[in-house]
């Protein structure tokens, strides 16, 4: 019987969409991420999703999958089009934007940035092909001041904290550390020494010292790498830990001297929370500063849930300024999705963000009903009125359905009092539409 | 002495962005818009920028340009990806939505919608190729509501309001009116009857008097139909001035019964802010019973900033279920832009969200300074801390140059009172970081 013009739309691989109530939590999710950045001063901006395909290549080669457009009936002889691209992260718009608009912009420029990026991935399971990414960024104009290493630190642990996503850490680092250090130690080829302390966490000191011996190190220089790696501390006590190496370099004391400073301005959060944490290098080799990592504690295979760090120039490939930074990103899309599969997103029976249901008694009631809710919602609260005169039964159905937490009934005779129920507590009680509040009376 | 290596950026036309402060400004619409939707109840949904092309052309040809997706790095072996386009409006998307999601979903299904959309328009001025569109709609399963029809008129008036564009109206109509009096005057083809009419507030009566006469009708038609369409109150009195018309049908009258409900029923909204005008016919032959568009009244021919009306059918091409709904959309990103070129958009000198910028009286006193920043802005206010200690007077051509509305002092010793200036007034006074109010005592 299936009509055979029907279409039968299915999911795309790596594009997620939320039903309503998963919805709702993002919507939370983002307004406090908004709400933390702003508190601490830092503008929005929003880039086109589009760029011309030579911004996105003009630091060279993108090694990631870009998604290039066309105009579906472009005519052959139309070449008036740039070859247009969707941006696959924020850092190359932000450079784009900095440069193009230098001259309006006020520097440091703080700015945070959270839109859809783009990746043209082979479609697979678990890798998102479209997500939100949450960027936040300060550029300086040949300096960025080290307070914001350490700001940046302090606003990501409030977001995460606020976020209800169980313990986690954010481990710091500098990268002038292991450079400095490997200079110590004369060594010349610092990947594959950067590969192996990378992965430390993941496949542990035995592990490490097996690739780092790979390299064809000596082993006492793996013995120094290793301890070096292992190096974790809540405070800057991390420093006599690597002066105990006895390894020195110029590198090195400029970057302990950072990351001890960043740490020291950090003392004011809470235990746990951060450490400075030696093994923490990133892979690109986009940093020369400062870099962050943050895991969950409860599954530190999930990988980062949000990093950064220092970079020396931003926008280089665009304009003729040195233009250093710092910046931290949360790839919101994959952390939801991962407290979504876990059941962690809290509260997912409400499926609107409609705080009283008012029912219609009857249709002639209508425009009673309707001043109800317009006193209601004119109070700040979110109120829908039942859209036609059916049986209260039916109303108070469709309210529990939405998992709308109170339903009104105004009296079906004038001088009769209203009534309001708690559909949590079963309680029903009379009320005021002038002067009843959430939590008060309910 | 240009680097060859740099690539200068350039704007690319119909993909706008905007300034900080702007940006700030279309924050607080989208703010203000999302606000509205809520406070009636109606959930948020986001569906993925991107659609199956079969999902997009599942009506047929469409008849606006679309940007289709090609991977960069595509191989040609690889036949895995369906092919994807970029959405060009909302309404396929939410039809796709609803039959995905039918059993999932709650009917009448009351949904808003704030994205992105892309049109692969050849590039001109003026016209945006990527844009924020703003789309509520109602979908019921079999039937919706009339209630529907006036709520979201009152949502858009609100909204409106809120949103200090100055004067405007929306006027709203209904298909059935003018079908049905075209069958009451014999009047077979009715698609140059409806375009002439639809043309009246632009071209006048004259003019449309011209092109109806070019579609070969009857004088006395003629004038009939332009007494009609120049028919426009503020209530129900409409139907008088159609019932003097002397036509009648069954069309007509349940057209006319609709629309005097749906005015009915916006009484509670302030005088001129709504009409009934029987002009209104929407291009679209999506429509089948009410519709709307709203004008300007400083620039009608600026055209509709916000449309809709109800249609009979959303998802027919996806599922096979009957679902009509009733829709209303602004095109932000087009007003918006309207009023920014038109010096409109209100306080364009704040380039931050910050409130307060703490002052750094000396490195040294890093520590205390951060603490007032923290005691404020835990108390919910937007707070810099100035990065670095600085001259004061640089601090304070920071705030300026940043349109920092409030500077804080705090003490250089400790026993001595904090200091706040407000910059607009220039007053100093003493304030105690837990009690300071903005508005009070500033």
């Amino acid at each position: 019987m299936t009509d055979p013009k029907i279409y039968k739309p299915r999911a795309v691989t790596g594009f997620p969409e939320w039903l309503p109530e998963v919805r709702r939590i993002e919507q939370q999710w983002m307004d406090h991420i908004r709400k933390v950045f702003e508190s601490y001063g830092f503008c929005s901006i929003e880039t086109p999703s589009i760029e011309e395909l030579d911004v996105l290549r003009a630091k060279g080669e993108v090694d990631k999958e870009i998604y290039v457009l066309e105009r579906l009936h472009k005519d052959d002889n139309d070449k008036s089009d740039a070859r247009l691209a969707l941006h696959f992260d924020q850092t190359v718009p932000l450079a784009r934007y900095v440069a193009q608009h230098f001259n309006e912009l006020d520097f440091p420029f703080k700015r945070y940035q959270m839109q859809r990026v783009w990746r043209g991935e082979r479609p697979q399971a678990g890798r998102f092909r479209e997500f939100y990414q949450c960027d936040i960024d300060v550029i300086g104009v040949d300096n960025v001041p080290l307070h914001f290493d350490s700001e940046l630190a302090a606003i990501m642990v409030d977001i995460l904290r606020g976020l209800d996503i169980g313990p986690f850490q954010m481990q710091i680092s500098n990268r002038k550390i292991l450079i400095g250090l490997c200079e110590g130690l004369g060594i010349s080829n610092i990947a594959p020494v950067t590969r192996a302390i990378d992965k430390i966490e993941k496949i542990g000191a035995e592990g490490t010292r097996q690739l780092l011996s790979e390299a064809h190190l000596p082993a006492q220089i793996i013995e120094t790498l290793i301890s070096f790696a292992q190096i974790k501390t809540e405070n800057e006590s991390f420093v006599e830990k690597v002066l105990a190496l006895g390894v020195s370099s110029p590198t090195l004391a400029e970057g302990i001297a950072e990351l001890a400073s960043v740490m020291a301005r950090l003392t004011h959060i809470e235990r746990g929370y951060v450490v400075a944490d030696l093994s923490i290098v990133r892979g690109l080799d986009y940093y020369t500063g400062t870099v962050y990592e943050t895991k969950l504690l409860e599954n530190r295979d999930f990988g980062s849930i949000c990093s950064g760090g220092r970079y020396d120039d931003l926008a280089g490939s665009y304009i003729n300024k040195h233009l250093p930074g710092v910046g931290i990103s949360i790839g919101l899309s994959r952390l939801f999705d991962y407290m979504r599969i876990n059941g962690k997103l809290g509260d997912l029976t409400r499926k609107s963000p409609t705080d009283i249901l008012v029912c219609l008694p009857s249709d002639e009631n209508r425009n009673a009903a309707a001043e109800v809710a317009k006193i209601l919602r004119d109070r700040g609260l979110n109120v829908e009125l039942y859209h036609s005169g059916q049986k209260i039964k039916k109303q108070m159905e469709y309210a529990v359905r939405k998992g709308i937490p109170f339903v009104w009934f105004p009296p079906f005779d004038v001088g009769q009092p209203h009534e309001v129920k708690n559909m949590k507590t079963g309680t029903q009680s009379t009320a005021d539409p002038k002067t009843w509040m959430i939590g008060k009376n309910s």
